[in-house]
């Protein structure tokens, strides 16, 4: 019974209500390289944001800057709300372990959207049909292991012979958790950073890698989210530069139908 | 002489180093609709973090989100760095007026970059030379007098007739301070969102319109715009959704030469 059964992903990114520190831990099941998934720790953020008692309103922005590697086990989430205006509120959150050492940062937006003029400039990009795209192997990450990726463009073909093609950091795959789970904002933020790092596509290898940045924008409310009705989005990634040791990522992630869910840019560290 | 005269954009984003709190103020030359011009108070965050004696590295990214309308006159800067590693540093920082009243909140990562593989995979869109491209009319807002602003594409004709073709957000235009003045991180940032609300394009008229949230990554650093050592940038800017009151935005910021030297991305309130 999937209300009885917790969602892994429900567990990864479970909080426990404080009265002013709230408490997370790591999840073996979304570890990363050195850590864990930078998507999970973002949806465990916004997890506490949108239990918080003092909450209104629905996710429209969230930045997230990895400080530091979080170490396996317990972290503590001081959420603030900064500013609440009559339709929007401004929050600022800490991760910290260990007492004081500041791991990840955070900042989020939170609004209640009212109707208004309605235009979708973007173009859904269209895809292959889930049922009749290839699962993408798993790989070694215990957190790839929670996705099922199917790529529509720009699978990675790591560590084969050097191609003369020029680098291709472009991708559009569909992303579903392994199982199946409802599609919400939760899911959508770690999604967001669930697109593989540019520089292994443009490199087509492995190197040492790290999302220093992360913004995301909500274009669905909980309720255009319920209307959608999904377990899966069709995500697009592309990269502008890779520069002295950092690359940027802009990604879409839309739902089936052909909405715009999200919007998510981010800026990593590689070393190549 | 440009030494002894402060360029109109030093004096307004001008800091003052407290002990713990720092001053600056809003100008009247950079003044927008209800409050300053965001970029302007963008920029003054960011020179207080560089001129800060524990500041490390240029600016990576940078995340400002406007909490509250910035009432004129003088303003406290709290910045606090909330995490040093070996090669970078995360940033907060909370303008507040009257004491505690948080009108903006913003967070940036600075970092000492390094050689690494390098490549550029955004197309330069190209433009008319500078010279050859009609400046903008002035328009009445103070702070769009201090810009010279030169469209390639996509100018806004705002308030004409009703037009027949689908809306379109996007525009392509040359960007110079009008007192010619070296680009560097601060201009940078400020030009970051000098482009005009998306909704004006796309609905040819203004309505009422607010940046929520702006995040800006560099791609250059000083020795990288040193090198390009000029007064104007091209900017390209397009938008992807506009949907219950909220809209986004993503641009680009290049030389004249064809190095990409900024992204950007903001979402925005506005009533349609």
């Amino acid at each position: 019974m999937l209300t009885k059964t917790p969602h892994l992903f429900d567990d990864a990114t479970r909080v426990t209500a404080g009265d002013s520190r709230w408490q997370g831990r790591t999840s073996e099941d979304y570890w990363a390289f050195v850590g864990p998934f930078g998507g999970a720790t973002a949806a465990t953020i916004l997890h506490g944001l949108i239990d918080h008692p003092q909450r209104a309103g629905d996710p429209l922005s969230f930045t997230v800057n990895y400080c530091a590697p979080v170490a396996p086990g317990a972290f503590d989430l001081d959420l603030r709300l900064v500013k609440a205006n009559r339709s929007n509120q401004h929050w600022c959150v800490e991760i910290t372990q260990g007492g004081s050492d500041v791991v990840t940062l955070a900042t989020a937006v939170f609004a209640e959207r009212h109707p208004s003029w309605s235009h979708q400039q973007a173009a859904f990009p269209g895809a292959t049909p889930f049922d009749q795209t290839l699962p993408y192997p798993k790989v070694a990450a215990p957190w790839v292991k929670q996705y099922d990726f199917r790529f529509v463009k720009g699978e990675p073909h790591l560590g084969g012979p050097a191609k003369p093609a020029p680098p291709n950091a472009s991708s559009r795959l569909w992303i579903s958790d392994r199982v199946p789970r409802k599609v919400d904002a939760l899911s959508l933020m770690a999604m967001s950073d669930a697109f593989f790092g540019r520089v292994f596509h443009a490199r087509r290898e492995l190197v040492p890698f790290g999302t220093v940045s992360l913004t995301t924008y909500f274009h669905a409310d909980a309720a255009d989210l319920a209307t959608e009705d999904t377990t899966r989005v069709l995500g697009a990634a592309d990269a502008k530069i890779f520069h002295k040791s950092y690359g940027d990522q802009n990604g879409e992630l839309w739902s089936p139908s052909g909405r715009l869910l999200a919007t998510t840019t981010q800026i990593a560290y590689f070393k190549a």
